[in-house]
């Protein structure tokens, strides 16, 4: 087998075998397939796209690259969830107790944010002495106890996805639904999920523009999941504007125990719930969406999802009463409000900008040597829908320095005004096998 | 200016800036762009072809890459052809001492054969004595005295095209039509050619296979050239079979003399008047193609073309009286008849294969170390359209070893026999500006 027949192959619109997949995969990582003929053969892809089978393919290589985390020691059928990146996107700090408080159990492995805000690892560290260095035995007895736990990224996972996403990066590349689907896939594959949840973002602030992109990319990979052997489904879900009021990682910690609660904002509370809803379906805990999301609003109602926040931030040595304090959380000096300069409905907030606001208050980090500061971020005061006049108050800043006119810039160039009253429609699709 | 942008502009089918080509040309030159992304341009430009304008920038930034031969020293306009390679392709042999007869200029630049059969230089050295080493000031006087003259390959010419045309030969991209153009029209300018014809071959034993491409490449060509200002035509011409009889060396050189003294086979007499009448319009000592062609007939019938062959073998060193007694040309010791196993009229002759099979009996190199023997070859003795009887003698083969079943098995495959008695068009059309 030689790779530039393969790379032939594929200009020419020829499906890829199983076994030219692997021996590009393998040959690559291992350093024998040189990256001039790796980048030709991604071109290829981005013009020709792959068949279902290919993706597929592709997806278990790169699985089969390194290491796999084995789960099999923990009950019950292990539910992972991912969002394609949103900003201010709260919702795995909630979902990972709410579905635990039914018996779901939540394996989380996580990584620490680049970029627009914190990852998950960063806003759970507002919690005060929350860790995630768990040892493997001590992660999954956790798990088996609480039904939660999180994980810092460990092991050599996708090493293939490594490099090949390294390459697209710089070859023009990364936008192929293919590529893109098999990346994702790649990882929680090998992070051991027997079941996948995918919230798939769809709208200027998200990867994917447009609606019908985001569901190509869903079914290319809710295809690609159940064609392996897991469970896998998808939501395409607006981002129109940030999700939520809260961005950054203390005051999205806030905002997700206002969830937990009952008490959160409209748009986080439906996304959450509906996340959930199939992941306790596909954990087997409810037969349908429907029975599902009733028992989700029954452990919000009477408090249990709450308490399992509670007991899971204790149980990686965080401060647990921080979730019934939660004015106690790590508190910016300052806070500036942020006026409008124009008046009319808002119709779009630029999520990717109120993200780069939040960044360059110190939310997030620019490389993976800064240090995060958790008590800063903006708290959003309008949405999409709402009518704004010259004068009001659109968002509030919590910062550590004085002049924030920097963030405010961009937080009101992230405002878009017009003099239609839209209402976003949050969840746009439902995609299962 | 990033080449990650060039990248991404060609993948978004955006024409490229005169000034992105260069950045690219000149950074991948001198080591600056790596070949990764050097490879995914060349396949974005494979998909979304590139327009004339691209083209012609890109040949010029290749020009401009390396050194240029400078032949103004040398009296009128100098024209020089290039033929997209064929097998048995005899035409350099005999177009040199033809214009040349007519006082147009022939300063050619010439290389050895890699595969098939031998290079212009290795048919010449079949007349003893015949060098290439000359001065570039020997060159220019015996192209000012004789009109003609031929110079071995010198100096560091477009070396973007040698380490572009290296990279596509290893993904995939080699068949792309401004590439192809590129590559050759950059050669040729750097060169030094006033004028160009061209003789763009068509047929399955041509790197073009359909009329379609082949057109196509040509007019890419002719546009570029003149866009250059260089004056460019085409000639587009059947490759269904090899050109005259002869494949080899020594049997080349001698089927060149049979041809200057208008002795010569059919086809290859009919493509190098048509040729030739294009260099002396070119070359501005024809009004037009029908005078030229008159001119060139008078030379042949008035023995002054093979005068002139015969002053340009002793003047670089070579044995003229040769040309007078081509039965003295290195001699094979072996010489084996190939008979027909069925009937019918020959349809097509694979003239790859049959270069395969000169080049197996040492007609050819297969690495630029190999020694090649002058004096082997294949002489056919059936064409297109000719009926063959079981039995038949369909070629002879020169060798100097007596076991030919290998080289004899490839020509007797090549032979197509069928039931219609085609009539090959061998010039299927011209192309100018």
């Amino acid at each position: 087998m030689r790779m530039v027949d393969i790379i032939a192959n594929k200009r020419d619109n020829k499906e890829l075998s199983k076994e030219e997949i692997q021996f590009f995969v393998n040959g690559y990582t291992n350093g024998e397939i040189p990256d001039y003929q790796a980048s030709a053969l991604l071109m290829a892809v981005f013009f020709n796209d792959m068949t279902p089978d290919e993706a597929a393919n592709l997806t278990m290589a790169m699985v089969n690259s390194g290491d796999q985390i084995d789960l099999s020691e923990i009950d019950g059928i292990k539910v992972d969830k991912h969002s394609t990146g949103g900003v201010g996107d709260t919702t795995t700090l909630v979902l990972a107790p709410l579905v635990a408080a039914l018996d779901v159990p939540v394996a989380k492995m996580s990584g620490r944010g680049l970029g627009h805000t914190g990852g998950t690892i960063d806003k759970l560290e507002a919690l005060k002495g929350f860790h995630v260095e768990l040892s493997q035995d001590d992660f999954t007895k956790l798990v088996n106890e609480n039904k939660v736990a999180v994980i810092g990224q460990s092991g050599n996972l996708t090493p293939a996805d490594k490099l090949l996403y390294a390459l697209r990066d710089v070859t023009g590349t990364v936008n192929s639904i293919p590529l893109i689907a098999s990346s994702i896939m790649s990882k929680k594959i090998a992070a051991g999920a027997d079941a996948i949840v995918l919230d798939v973002k769809v709208g200027d602030g998200a990867f994917m523009k447009t609606e019908e992109d985001a569901v190509k990319l869903a079914e290319t990979m809710v295809r690609i999941g159940n064609d392996v052997g897991r469970r896998t489904m998808a939501i395409i879900s607006s981002m129109e504007e940030p999700l939520g009021y809260a961005v950054g990682n203390a005051n999205e910690v806030k905002e997700a125990i206002d969830t937990l609660k009952g008490e959160g904002p409209e748009d986080l509370t439906e996304l959450s719930l509906t996340l959930a809803s199939q992941m306790a379906v596909a954990g087997g805990k409810a037969k349908d969406l429907e029975e599902a999301r009733e028992m989700l609003k029954a452990v919000i109602a009477d408090g249990s999802a709450l308490e399992k926040f509670k007991v899971f931030v204790n149980s990686q040595g965080g401060d647990g009463s921080l979730v019934e304090h939660p004015e106690n959380l790590p508190a910016a000096e300052f806070h500036t409000e942020v006026v409008s300069e124009e008046e009319g409905y808002v119709e779009v907030i630029d999520a990717e900008n109120i993200g780069v606001a939040a960044s360059v208050l110190g939310a997030g980090r620019q490389t993976k040597e800064d240090e995060i500061d958790l008590s800063v971020g903006i708290m959003l005061k309008k949405k999409v829908g709402e009518y704004v006049n010259k004068g009001d108050v659109i968002a509030e800043i919590a910062s550590s320095t004085k002049d924030v006119s920097d963030a405010a810039r961009k937080i009101v160039s992230s405002y878009h005004l017009g003099s239609e009253q839209k209402q976003t429609k949050l969840i746009k699709k439902i995609i299962t096998a």
